[in-house]
């Protein structure tokens, strides 16, 4: 199955649902090889510009969360890391983005159902309009790209595990590196779940979700333990939403759980109140464009979480 | 003791240790007074251009975290916003980094003190060099600035809490507000552990720890709610590290805690084989500019926290 071509394209049915390293590959390809996969949006599809709130409630979950994939790099062996350089992205112009009942840092304040839906220019990539409320600068990337586990069966799509996976990392975006450590014979590299914009947190458990193609290149470091993925970026990471500076809000206590969820919840419930837009609407906005850090984890018993909110959205 | 000069000192000798509401005020000022605060270092001037390691181990741990204040503020309530202004810093020139037994996020792997002491030039501010390994960028800020606590009695002042204290929030540098719920009549305000330079998450326990003068302007929002602290940054937050991009690293886990320490004991592990430096070593460097991030929170049961090496300080 391998090709010479100088771009291999994956496409979009050859998906499949959870990790299970007994997927048969769809493609065979030698290190170096630069791919192009077509990755559905988190939804498959299901969400249009017709979706409304109900939809959310209807949503078919066993059909959810596709990645596109497995592809199998010869010679890749348990012990060797995947190096996959991240070069472009062409995104789709339609995104999504909802509170799901059940899912979400804040789900026992947000218990019902909410969508966003976003159209966005595919070519200027200009910010892209939250309804009257804010503008969202975008910065493209996978939510998700994993290696199959060792251990066999089928493991669900959701966490992140050390091979990689849901690691919903803004700042993968195109440039950027990423260093996967390799548990089965050739890797078995899926990717999906391709958002148009994201803050650190992924607060509301969505982001911009939005299908799109994405173009890497592999290449195979031999022999060389590897504990937790590892990355590396070409230059900024926050340049496209810090000019403005940020509004910030605090979570202090013992547990860095509930910290987050208390710096969430202030900022939240300030964005709603201040830039006038219901709740979930500002819970939803919170959750493509802001970002939660760690400000201080010595000081004990006690650690602050710092959620920031871009006031470039608003301007 | 109300005075009308236009700035106000509050010198150095009126300091005090740990949180106490009945700590007689060294000044009283109305709302709109612009206050200047000679702060000492959270070592108290015990380390200087002659320490070596074994002054960490002799530390006179009943004299250290010296803040200086308290001011009360006129017309201050219980259920007021004390707003603090931050206008700028004065810095010393001289600073420390150490890692104490027993203080910091990998306290189980680094036993032994260590010891590093910086000079930089307060004109030009310069990036300050880390010996012969890196050259950090500086971004001056008051790591403690804090209210008295209603609750009777002394609290240490090691652990930040909502009336905020030893916060070690990295970006309330010059140009950024933060807001202080108010506790007690006067509020109680004291200022100290000044940095010359840390990041998010102040990792091994101590920043570039650096005396400095402090100049804040002090305003009341009455009768207003606020649970936590919270601020707004005038500009940008990283820009002084952020150019040549980052290398990180990663920590995937169910517990945000352990996810921080696995993140950080990767990024340290890498820095030290990579730039050659002893592992203390770069634990000390990582925490004056790397910054750990939640990158994501909500793909149960597993969450990911990523920490940030700028690579600018290898340049």
């Amino acid at each position: 199955m391998c090709e010479n071509s100088l771009v291999k394209t994956i496409h979009g049915h050859h998906h499949h649902h959870g990790w299970d390293n007994s997927i048969a590959p769809v493609a065979r390809v030698a290190p170096g090889t630069t791919l192009e996969l077509e990755c559905k949006d988190s939804g498959n599809g299901y969400f249009t510009s017709d979706s409304t709130v109900e939809s959310v409630r209807d949503m078919p979950f066993d059909k959810i969360n596709p990645v596109t994939g497995p592809v199998y790099v010869e010679g890749a062996e348990p012990g060797d890391i995947l190096k996959i350089t991240i070069d472009s992205f062409r995104p789709s112009g339609f995104g999504w983005t909802a509170n799901i009942p059940g899912f979400g840092l804040l789900t026992d304040q947000f218990k019902d159902p909410a969508l966003a839906l976003w159209n966005y220019d595919t070519s200027s990539m200009a910010p892209a309009m939250f309804g009257k409320y804010a503008r969202v600068p975008l910065k493209p990337f996978a939510g998700t790209i994993g290696l199959a586990l060792a251990e066999p069966g089928l493991h669900s799509v959701v966490p992140p595990r050390r091979v990689g996976g849901n690691l919903d990392i803004r700042d993968l975006n195109a440039g950027s590196t990423l260093y996967l450590p390799v548990e089965v014979a050739g890797a078995l590299l899926s990717i999906g779940d391709t958002h148009a914009a994201q803050g650190d947190g992924e607060i509301c458990g969505t982001a911009i979700e939005s299908a799109m193609d994405v173009t890497v290149t592999l290449d195979l470091i031999k022999d060389t333990p590897l504990a937790m993925p590892r990355f590396t970026t070409a230059g900024p990471v926050t340049r496209h939403l810090d000019q403005a500076g940020y509004e910030v809000f605090t979570g202090v206590g013992p547990d860095l759980m509930q910290a987050a969820r208390d710096a969430v919840s202030g900022a939240v419930e300030w964005v709603a109140r201040e830039h006038g837009m219901p709740v979930e609407q500002a819970y939803m906005l919170c959750s493509v464009c802001g970002d939660l850090r760690i400000s201080e984890i010595v000081d004990m018993p006690n650690c602050v979480v710092s959620f920031y909110v871009p006031k470039v959205v608003f301007n």
